[in-house]
């Protein structure tokens, strides 16, 4: 684990936190780009603006606006948690080169296909992150089940 | 194709017409339930609001709001165009059962990637669908490359 992955995943986590505190659900993402300059952070907004497609990662992707592709390139996405299907593919649509993750404890994307599609994926196997989604869950599994379609 | 594929495609393509008609781009998609009620409907909102999120697909799903996973589950995504890796991911993080696509001449997604996790995936091969994407290209070619991350 680098420095940097780690202070960028923290802001990741500053983002879930964020969120836990508007009563919402404890994810949270950064984007950051190749020379390690935050484009855009967010968290899931399903709570507070009633949204099925704002994860954190989406809602990273939202609050960097609009860039050219090329913006995109080399970027690396840090999230709290392993990424969904639709979080992944928006990775890959804007040609996210990295993708870190907190944990994939608690919800495991196909990190696979993103590897197959040449994304770099690391996992930082992070207790915080685990203890979040772990404290999130206990308190509301009808919530967390609908943020994921089940 | 079916009179009610058809039916909803031109429901989609209404969709894409607004957007066209806001200055946005030209896709739109209507997201039915298994027993045939529209959801949502939405067209793509990067220009219109900045949105890099909100494809058509995307918005049709945004404006269906927060739903028990259950009411995907046998739904159909209709949308004007092939739906790129954002939007297939959507579709499989919510279980959407189906998708039936205008025309994938102008951009094709991953829709072997579709079939290959049990998503039906149709395509209409529809001429109105290729015309709508053909005139916004001819017109804002940058802008197409913004939104699918060239």
């Amino acid at each position: 684990m680098s420095e940097q992955d780690q202070h960028f995943l923290n802001l990741a986590i500053e983002e879930a936190k964020k969120g836990v505190s508007e009563g919402g659900i404890p994810i949270g993402a950064v984007l950051v780009s190749k020379d390690g300059k935050v484009l855009g952070s967010g968290h899931n907004k399903r709570v507070q603006q009633g949204s099925t497609v704002l994860h954190g990662e989406m809602d990273a992707l939202e609050n960097a606006g609009r860039l050219p592709g090329s913006a995109y390139k080399g970027a690396t996405m840090y999230t709290t948690l392993s990424p969904c299907d639709m979080c992944s593919g928006a990775c890959l649509l804007y040609g996210v080169s990295r993708v870190v993750l907190g944990e994939n404890e608690t919800f495991q994307g196909n990190e696979q296909y993103l590897q197959s599609r040449g994304v770099e994926v690391v996992n930082l196997n992070s207790a915080d992150c685990k203890k979040l989604m772990a404290d999130f869950i206990a308190e509301k599994p009808q919530l967390w089940n609908e943020d994921i379609g089940i």
